[in-house]
């Protein structure tokens, strides 16, 4: 079974300041042994991407070490909206944390929100880290300057309702959700550990779950939040939250396909082809990812390609297996080899990326 | 001049619960002397207005001690929300506080703040009290659900910037100021007093203050919030957040008018047409109030009829007085004196109300 190159719109690669979680060259690894050939990353680095000299840095990075093709988020402070505007049309898009997460970026008054919502040109989604209440204050935001909103990893019953009656009333409102709030509540925290089953947003409620699958037509893109953290800090002290999960999305939804939760349609729809359209991403030539639906797998019982080297669904028995990932008609893995190297992945907000 | 009669969109009457601060008799001796001829009354009563019973019990008490006319908010809780919907047509509007105030009423988790506005029939205004991010809230489940929203009490920049961003896309939004926010700000509090000064939005900056003034065309109602509280209660360990703000306001204003920094029209506008015309409240027949321009007042050095017995504006010398108050051809108010009767107000959700 032959699926186009998969779009994940939301990973962290951790590179500056994390490169013992993961930098470009193993976070790209697991991209592609996951069946991605692309990542949007988040601005959440140490130091963050906030003002255009740590821009430039990061996509040097990326351009140096990614093995599958990328672009970079800037993150939102509470005073660079106008610093952030003219970097618009080279970054993945404006990324804003309403709520708190991994890292110093949040911004939750409203006149540095606004001056986001205002100065960020339209072309290109602010994608939000916002839980509950803060759903609706940055659908508010977007309805009153008419900026394409993306809401990243919808996790609950009332915010994906509210997304629902967005978008029928005709809001520029868009939204993904992440594999683990698809197939883990908050009664697989136990079993995953403490530490371990941290996560923002947090492991939700099996009604919450429901939900999610329940509305499943309103959910634009499914997204990793791959956000890796080493097994010794999740069972430290103070674990992070984060999970990684560019390894097991593909495998977890395929396996929903044969179960007939989902179709495959609908699978492509949220991993290529609406994050395509809502990120304005090109087309790369001969660049597909080559699945095995019948292969079964037991997740986290084969070495993982992320640096974290962990999975929370370690014991989950599955059938999907990606085979083989061709990114512009070279192999860039195959049967658990990644044959792509550093620096081979490309811009997606150059040029020249669309082309062969 | 006369004008006609004024309607305050946002007044507490304290009955239930409170009638050592208000009732409804002393509530609207102070509206007829401040030229006011109908008050919308907000439910935070104690017990406040939340289901059928409370809200049939408030409009009695309303229709026997009332002087002028009058109707009668309903309040949100986290689990009255269809309760609420069948009262929609007998109310002023519904009330949701997604921010803290005096009294019990908050609602701040967008599960039941979206039940309240999916469930709240479209034809009265939701008035929320939401300060800074809240606001943004609140506009965007007004976006989501196409329910007119009414922002209560807005005293901020960044709040007067969303708003008018919000009403540039055509959102269903209006808002009204109070005279508080726009005659005093932070500046004044050490004047007004500790606990005397205390009241919610707290008072702002000069510069917001300011701000208000610059974006006049896009505030819809003048209401004084008033919120009478004892001078022995504000002055004691625990003052309780409001100002009193029936019997000043026009002066206040009419004083602006004089001074240049408002025009007439754009008094009468949002102190009765607006008001009408966003609650959709009738046109009582040859009810008018006739104010004298040119008198002096120092604001405070006369008694009030209000039972909260203080005003923040004491020491103020304006001009504008009122002189008479007519309400359906019978004098209410004349030179001081209270001369309408408890229960001669009528219920403005009344089919009788627009009737002479």
């Amino acid at each position: 079974m032959r699926l186009p190159g998969l779009i994940d719109v939301h990973v962290h690669m951790r590179e500056p300041g994390g490169e013992h979680k993961e930098d470009w060259a193993s976070g790209t690894a697991a991209a592609l042994a996951g069946g991605f050939t692309a990542v949007l990353a988040m601005p959440n680095t140490r130091p963050p991407v906030v003002d255009e000299e740590s821009f430039v840095q990061a996509r040097a990075a990326a351009r140096a070490r990614a093995r599958c093709d990328h672009a970079q988020y800037v993150g939102a402070t509470s005073d660079n909206a106008s610093a952030l505007a003219p970097l618009a049309e080279q970054a993945a898009g404006l990324k804003i944390y309403l709520d708190p997460s991994y890292g110093p970026l949040r911004v939750d008054r409203l006149g540095p929100l606004h001056q986001h919502f205002a100065a960020w040109p339209g072309g290109r989604p602010i994608a939000v880290h916002a839980e509950g209440a803060a759903v609706a204050t940055a659908v508010g935001l977007a309805a009153a300057t008419g900026r394409p909103l993306h809401l990243c990893h919808v996790s609950r019953r009332e915010e994906i309702a509210l997304v629902r009656a967005a978008k029928e009333r005709g809001l520029p409102v868009t939204c993904e959700v992440t594999p683990h709030n698809l197939f883990l509540s908050e009664r697989d925290a136990r079993a995953i550990g403490r530490g371990l089953c941290e996560v923002r947003p947090p492991l939700a409620t099996p009604a919450d779950c429901a939900a999610l699958w329940d509305n499943l037509d309103v959910i634009d893109c499914f997204a990793t939040d791959h956000a890796p953290h080493t097994y010794a800090e999740k069972t430290g002290a103070q674990p992070p939250p984060g999970f990684p999960g560019l390894e097991t999305a593909l495998p977890l939804l395929l396996n929903a396909v044969r179960e007939g939760r989902l179709g495959l349609e609908d699978l492509v729809a949220r991993l290529h082809h609406n994050p395509r359209r809502i990120f304005g991403l090109p087309l790369p030539p001969d660049t597909f990812v080559d699945v095995d639906l019948a292969a079964a797998v037991e997740l986290g019982s084969e070495p993982l390609q992320t640096r974290a080297g962990w999975t929370p669904f370690a014991g989950l028995k599955v059938r999907g297996r990606v085979r083989r990932v061709v990114v512009r008609g070279r192999e860039a893995f195959r049967d658990g080899e990644i044959l792509a190297l550093p620096g081979s992945g490309r811009d997606l907000r150059d040029a020249a990326a669309s082309r062969g």
